[in-house]
């Protein structure tokens, strides 16, 4: 497969497209124009056809793209077609609605292990995975081959048990710790920064009063 | 206060600079230049000028910054100086766990009132805060001049209810549910799409080990 270097804003819509054409699919549609998808998108035909073009030739010109094929590449250039085992680290409030939130395994991300410092909730289950101490990370991490660590852990832990993440061969970080973590360029981390995200709504509604 | 049309990039940015500016002010630094401060975020000085010139003027060149006085404008930017009045709709396991996140109210953002559609949960308290049944969100949105809506409900019901907010005169929307809303272009809507960001994820695990 051809492959350029992809942007960010690119990456960025990736799963929006998977999205929709899961919508598509389940609705009943076989084929679709780039015009179409784009209306549905709000994008412009041509950068839909620019977006696939990172990728390779995904439809023929005037015939649409086939919405089933199309799903299941965009599945593949965004690794869904492998399962991720995940651990999570910090059985709180937030960590226990992600624990719950199945819709995430339909998606080949499973989640094997839970963790907490906490020794009064040792041996509690969480849908049926149970949360046990931190020490046992590293040897879980080896015997369950996770490459996925989501981090549910206030912040001031975060940087600490990230290193030791690392330290242990973790793969990616889905960080929803309120700081940026400092690992090596070849470990991925996603940040999920819940305040920053209700900042940007505060701006947009601080700006969208003013009358321009 | 001079105004140009601001680029998402440099909003995605100013909730990052407000964090790191926080954590220099409660470490004592009283002046940043752009070059320490643009270090510390994995920016360019230059980038770092420009992002802040959208706004006006907040440093003297060649004396850098007054750490709190560019905190407190950027605050400002972010209307984080106003409060504002929330009410979740969800009290499923994430919205449990938003309700249950007090470092928001640190930023201005109240949570006055909690809505489900389960009437064996209604009555119940989150962090003192009442959950309702949903036929009184409209009357309570205006006896407690809401102006953001959180949405932690299933995507099936998201659009219909995000519908009759906008009809209420809600300003902003929070969304966590997986579906595009289609609401007013004057109605603010923040999305925060967990597995999107999951798979964004998964993209930079699957392409970080690929060799180029």
């Amino acid at each position: 497969m051809k492959r350029v270097k992809v942007s960010n804003n690119v990456i960025r819509r990736l799963p929006r497209y998977l999205r929709k054409l899961d919508e598509l699919k389940a609705s009943g549609v076989g084929r679709i124009s780039s015009f179409n998808l784009g209306q549905q998108l709000g994008l412009t035909p041509s950068q839909i056809r620019q977006d696939f073009s990172c990728f390779g030739e995904f439809g023929q010109q005037g015939y649409g793209y086939n919405v089933k094929y199309l799903y299941e590449e965009i599945a593949k250039i965004l690794g869904l077609h492998k399962q991720h085992n995940l651990i999570l680290i910090g059985a709180g409030h937030l960590g226990q609605a992600l624990a719950n939130y199945v819709n995430f395994e339909r998606r080949g991300f499973v989640l094997k292990g839970i963790f907490d410092i906490d020794t009064a909730i040792h041996g509690q289950k969480i849908r049926g995975i149970e949360i046990r101490p931190m020490e046992e990370i590293e040897s879980f991490m080896r015997d369950h081959a996770i490459d996925i660590a989501v981090l549910t852990i206030p912040k001031a832990e975060a940087v600490k048990i990230a290193d030791e993440l690392v330290s242990f061969g973790i793969k990616a970080i889905w960080n929803f710790a309120h700081v940026d973590l400092d690992v090596p360029e070849d470990t991925v981390v996603e940040n999920v920064h819940l305040s920053e995200s209700l900042m940007r709504l505060s701006y947009n509604l601080a700006n969208s009063s003013v009358t321009d």
